[in-house]
């Protein structure tokens, strides 16, 4: 799974500045990530990664204003690939629950492949839940609107209750969903994910029958 | 809330020997429980806890082999509190989803004040996850076992849905719910706990439904 090189990011992210040269730019987050990968974000500082990827510092610092502005254009691009793919998968299903399955199969998935490599986790995903990151925010409001989206079409294909107000429904569907998704909460259960995630989401799929 | 003193343990717990003199255990136990409180239980040694209560080191070990063996009494107690009040709030609800909701009410009220003291989490708790303790499994499998007994009576009076398996059903609950149980997890997301667990218990209600 690469970072495609001509991404166009949604919105403007957080500490990014300069020319709107996106090549550039995607060039360091992408030689970044895989410097990251080796020898660790929390230990690499941007001197460190621009000798190693061949550009001055002040050249990467044309593009970003920190070491976190980098860190969270690589973790944009890494959520961006799983809520894309999370939402190629959902679009296939055959009805609002299959969709909501194939949903958080994918995004579950994805997580524990991306942000886990050995059982150890990547320390740029510790330093985004720590700090924060707008990033993972982002990305969670990303999902939360998804499941909406599959809830509201279920309520009106009369595949899903109507009672519960939709924004407990989705709060408590994404708390759910939490130990699944947020990377220091996988990191202290990585046992039995697929079967444990699997009676999580038909619990809330009984929850949801009309 | 204190340690009675004249408690039985229900099984003997790990690492505990010695003569049959529960007074004295108890004492140790619950000297050793204020200790650890002030000085942390990670830095305390067997030494420094049996100057600081005013045993022998050599009279302590001939109650219990190890700190950790006093880390699990103590525990043990704290954890038996908490199933003690969960099954007297649940004892009063007048129907199955009533006691469901009073157990994990006073379950996760009762987590929360007991192990963390101004958002601090009692670092015994942070070892006995880590160390994967026994104190903690036996009292998982005992309030696994208080939620089964909800269900099938729930189900027997025609309150709950009969369908699916019940040790599935009991696993996913245990799972929703280890977000609000769980020291580590808990630390990592102590806001609006009763709103974020009193959404999940109506989930669960929800998908129990007939």
């Amino acid at each position: 799974m690469g970072h495609p090189m001509n991404d166009i990011p949604d919105s403007p992210a957080a500490g990014q500045r300069g020319p709107a040269d996106h090549s550039i730019r995607d060039q360091i987050v992408s030689a970044a990530d895989e410097h990251f990968r080796h020898y660790g974000y929390g230990k690499t500082t941007v001197s460190d990664l621009a000798k190693a990827i061949g550009f001055s510092k002040a050249y990467i610092y044309k593009f970003f204003d920190s070491k976190q502005a980098i860190g969270e254009a690589i973790c944009t691009n890494c959520l961006k690939e799983i809520t894309d793919n999370a939402a190629a998968r959902a679009a296939e299903g055959r009805s609002a629950p299959d969709r909501f399955r194939r949903l958080f199969r994918s995004i579950i998935d994805d997580t524990a492949e991306m942000l886990f490599q050995e059982r150890k986790m990547h320390d740029i995903a510790a330093a985004s839940c720590a700090e924060n990151w707008g990033s993972a925010q982002r990305y969670l409001a990303q999902v939360a609107a998804m499941v909406e989206r599959i809830v509201l079409d279920g309520r009106e294909a009369g595949e899903f209750e109507r009672k519960t107000p939709i924004d407990e429904l989705t709060g408590a569907i994404m708390q759910v969903m939490k130990p699944f998704m947020h990377p220091m909460m996988l990191e202290l259960d990585l046992d039995d994910i697929p079967e444990r995630s699997g009676a999580v989401i038909s619990l809330v799929l009984r929850s949801l029958a009309p």
